[in-house]
């Protein structure tokens, strides 16, 4: 009978539609809450952003943030800045730290006192990260011969940039501080191409040189001295499984490399192996085995050349 | 007589001057009107993005947009958002369909129904596209050992955010609109560095890691679980031309990827070739011919390495 | 004895202390100035975004900046955009000649009449800016199957976004302004992941497809119609140094590449070498020597090819 | 039976049931469209105050807008500004005629040829607008013993700014452009505390001295050279209603004030009286009579003055 | 002696000398917490305007905030914009009462179910808010010939958004908020030149034309159909004062307007006196003591008026 | 002849004639520069917003500016921001009396010293500047019965924020810098509706409730403990004139209020008359001669007063 359809039909295309089918499937895609919660928040890329920029205008005075600083002025600007930093830092601790926390069911509310331990740890490490800093700037500028002065790699160069987000998210990294400092070493990744994993450790005087396209991952342990070119990767291997045939995390599984050492670009540098002090790996080179201090690695590599008088594609 | 020269010099660095040059050449780089014209504008790239933002907010609600969700306020926020990005969006495809036409002289005005069809399938298409996405979610947290929960890689994994814009672009693609898809890729492409053609058909699954310089090609076709690392191009091998000595547009020219496929970085497979099921091709390989299920491609590289006692570059 | 213990003990993680240190220290991080300075400010890098922006709105008018000219609106938009974009332009380039100026202490400040005729120069050259940059759009559309239109190669292509800031940035180089384009490319790096140093000299019709990685010398020499793929490298292979060890700058290290060639994804090219008139560089090509006129490079790669029926990774 | 109790309580202050009862009230305060729509906005306060400053700029070049001109780059600043107000003010018009037809069922579209020649006529309108401001500002420094040049009353005085809104609102006005003048005086009003109906006919050399809280009603007709101070009021005296007792809209019932009028603080007038040349009212004057050319009426205050000794409140 | 000049000798005009004056004086004008302290923070005067920007979008959707809804849209908006509203408004709330706590040195912090109570009782209140609002709009366009329709009051009346800000501040006054509805009422009181206490209780159909200079006390009781214009006071004529010689607060001490009042511009009544039902009272009238209903209060101006024939000023 | 009419015809209503006489015109209205001019630019409004609301947040730290400061911090937050607002100040000092050199083609460009000591001065006036604002606060507080506690007069009242700008604007006025001062009570005015000239000498705990429509003039002189309420005027009676008939600028013209007076809403008092110490003045009241010590000023209003038992208007 006809009269059945007379009920209205919803369009499957309409917007109360499609929102309904949007909001009842059970996958992890919403993050929700229930509805007595008080303020809970996400970490915020905006704020991330905030505290990158604000700790890059107190290890970096004058180059970043406030541009005419005289002698007199420098601490009032410094101190300001990195109060605002560490407090806006320490709100983003606090959710990043709840936000873990919500995903184990019966774990117990952050602690203030271990947001403040965090903040306070951080802070004293900053001296630190401003001297390996340095040596990074001295070493950007003295292996380009493009470079015109160490200011120039200050204000330009993505790789100092790249470095510093690192040594910053390293830190949090160390204090146990989840999320945020991957969203550090992100910001860096999409702005420079540079994508440092925050749990690499890394020496004095690190270089990348253009940098785009760099991958190194998170059990990395890199030397002093150290030169990488654009489009390098020092990566896992393979990954170790468990019995339920997950990777097992946290074990090493990255290079170490040595002291002195230079990789060119392209070159791919998979699983715990270790480049020797002083080696230098040519580019485009993939290289899965160690290599003893002082080494040299080229690719023998065949050319196809064929010579002819014509011209065009 | 010199007198003659007294009339005025123009400099032809004068502003003036260099304006009516710049204005006056009969190329293609200006965009202009008859005056009469209404009030016909290009598409906008900061409503692209606002597009793109408020669909992550639908796709990914708490994560993105607003962060504080209840189960009683998420169909508000999504309803909300969905109808202002729906109305955002249907404006910047009838600007791209009439950017379009304007270059066809002799075609009609664009027809308003033609542009509410194509919001219309476009929005039915959004639940699908968030059924992709929670696949490729959880193939990003399954794949990665120092991933820490799926939430992680929702929120700060590059490879996410442009196969989010990827699926969103393909979707408009597939329904004609020019333009448009490429700018939310491109989008995508800034920010990750990773270029992925709107044309490209995708499985489930997907996943990118790093991503850096990574080029997916407009008529690829990618199965279900498979796995791509950083640099990999799946590229065209050669353009065939027409008549008159232009490519030709449409013809399938990129790769095929079948199901469960891991290609590592810097791999180049070019041309309508097959990567056959469950293959895995090694990194750096140039590759352009198929290859069968199963199969096992590196670099056999022949590594000149050279190992003495001295340090240093 | 207690009476030693009862001086108070400055906390080493308070905020004091750590800005203390920060401040205290001797190296270059910190850009302070003698306190009786006027205003002597650092280049900004929003003031180089809108000089770029700017610029693209008068090169590119009516895809860029204001979209709905008329040709009787055409010059009144065009010469309002210039004119203020020569204004900040022209406070920029005064800060870099006075920041160059101020690390060579005995130097005497900078005349104004330096810049002014930086900036005349600069604007008569803007129309020939505008004639490469016509050839290049063109190149780009041709060259691609997936363009539908010059328009969108002007809209959409990271490529032509990389030359257009290379171009500008060229010629502030030739006019000797420190600091400014490299300011100009590295914006253009940092939104296309294309690193071309300023210095590079480029001739009509080129063309980068994709992009990515790509990175171009400061002494290159580029002919016309020269088309790249993403991740190509353009470099030195290695520095000569001078009496004391330091890299010695300016001295020709790049490839020359002549007219009509291409060179296909993440092949690397380095050293003052000839890429012969013509030729044509494969994919991952690595190339330190010149190969003549019309040439075909590409890797004899040997691959390990094992094929068996197993599936997944 | 408490059986019967057992159904779901809403809780009347959730937030459902909150938004449920503010969208079903039938009264006017909530504005949709019929779900088929196109793209119909209302006017925009952002984009009127974008009208109201562009054209500041078009008619106090240098002051507003741009601040540094030359001879040679005025015309190109005022030309693009005026291009862009236009077309922004068009939008905003066409919108207005738009919504007041939405309210009229049975009629037509607003034709785009009406709102072109509102355009037009307005364009037309600008050269005597900005002659009337150059005597307003004349008027302005002229009478104030603390101005010290024209300059200053241009760039800091609100009487300038509510005359400049005034001048330009009563041209749309003087066009039937509904809402949009109104919205423009109010934007005056809002900064200035100056409530001036754009139907206000006013003269040369017009001056408001300090001016919060002046209210100069809709049929206010003000001569030359008319002086008033803040607090005067020009107001009706009572509304005529029609058969059905709503005030009969459009009748003139606001003071004539002849050239040469003074009017002092506070003072208010009320009614179609006429104020006759050369008259000065003065302070806290409460007027609704006409006065006869050359008078000068005075409160004719009786105050209680008491004088003691005593200080303190 | 040489102990006179070898001090150094601190320039009382120096940055260091008058940062520590500015920071030693022991007066209440910093605002400082102990170091400990966590996230305290003053109440926002950009949330309170997101709030009121938020709540007018809720109390006339389609009129602010999104302007393009349809009926199915429309729930969306309204709930997603007060959700989030609630939100803000929550946090602000916080704060206030955390504000006014810390001045109590002995008291308990506040109780997160308080501020949930509030909030609750907030929205609850919002259905009757909107239905007074409702009777303020007829009210405004009712009364004004020059008004063309009732949207148009919502849309740029300052009287209409000055009596939401009340009546939103007024709900929270009510449930005892500290500080924040004061601020919600001076935003308005900022933008429109009316300043209302959030304390006045006012009835149905309320409105105010013009408007700047109006002045309403905290203890005002204002009844139906009351129509004010700019410049009237309700104000308090004297404070009662206690032992201590500091003015009583909370003492009725403000007029109260029965029902069907009209009060003309400029008019001054003060202390806690009785306008009856029905009263007219004129403008610039100064009124101390109550009035019967029906009354029609006058200035009895005596004017000097006198007339000659010369003109100017 | 026919033929004289096909010489195409200029619309008059195009824009380029409308331009043409926008910008032909020899009035004062445009601020043009000689095409040389360096850099020459007028004082920016946004920037003078900046100086006051940075100083704000250095004369109420913690209200102002930065919130959660602690004893630690604040002296951070206090030099830092001081530091950045003298460098603005600096810049928008040196312009002001750049712009009124300029319209004196005779004189000397302004000497950096000048500015130099202009903002030592202006500096070292700053602790009195807060000394005052102090006892404005304490008398805000004490003499309002609806406030609550210091801190929200602080943080609320408008009169608090025209006082703390004039106060600043009267330091920068009695260094004789043209323009600022007035832009600074400008910016009060527009947002307080309270209008004071920076010449005005006002003494200590100076109160102004409400506000809107006060109107202070250049010469008045105020004691301490005077008490204003919204829309008293302060003003001139008329102005002397010259040989020339202009007004004499700078003679003494506006009311001397002697110590504890208070002076009720909307009188006005006109003249260089004196209001004797511990005088009240009644609303309304208008006044145009001096009043002694202790007098009671109010005005003997005669009202008509009509009852009747008729109701509405």
């Amino acid at each position: 009978m006809k009269s059945q359809d007379s009920s209205p039909v919803i369009d499957p295309a309409s917007l109360e539609s499609v929102v309904d089918r949007l909001c009842s499937t059970s996958d992890h895609l919403a993050h929700t809450k229930a509805s007595n919660g008080g303020d809970h928040k996400l970490p915020s890329r905006d704020a991330v952003v905030e505290v990158v920029e604000g700790l890059r205008a107190v290890l970096f005075p004058g180059y970043f943030g406030t541009s005419e600083l005289t002698a007199e002025s420098l601490r009032f600007h410094v101190g300001a800045t990195l109060d605002r930093v560490l407090r806006t830092l320490r709100e983003q601790v606090e959710r990043c730290l709840s936000f873990v926390n919500e995903q184990n069911p019966g774990s117990d509310p952050v602690p203030e006192e271990q947001t403040g331990e965090i903040i306070k740890a951080f802070l004293a490490s900053l001296p630190e990260v401003r001297r390996l800093l340095a040596t990074d700037v001295k070493a950007a500028y003295e292996g380009d011969p493009a470079a015109t002065s160490p200011d120039e790699a200050i204000f330009c160069y993505p790789g100092i940039q790249a470095i510093a987000n690192l040594r910053i998210a390293h830190e949090l990294y160390r204090l146990n501080v989840p999320l945020l400092p991957r969203m550090i070493t992100e910001h860096a990744h999409s702005i420079t191409g540079i994508d440092i994993h925050p749990g690499a450790a890394i020496g004095e005087e690190f270089c990348i040189d253009h940098g785009t396209g760099v991958v190194i991952g998170e059990t990395c342990v890199i030397g002093n001295r150290v030169r990488l070119y654009q489009g390098v990767t020092l990566g896992a291997k393979s990954f170790p499984l468990d019995a339920d045939g997950n990777p097992i995390k946290g074990i090493p599984r990255h290079p170490i490399v040595e002291d002195d050492v230079i990789i060119y670009s392209g070159a791919t540098i998979l699983g715990r192996v270790t480049i020797g002090r002083g080696s230098s790996i040519g580019g485009n080179v993939w290289l899965t085995h160690s290599v003893p201090p002082g080494a040299r690695i080229t690719q023998a590599m065949v050319l196809h050349e064929q010579f002819h008088a014509g011209a065009g594609i």
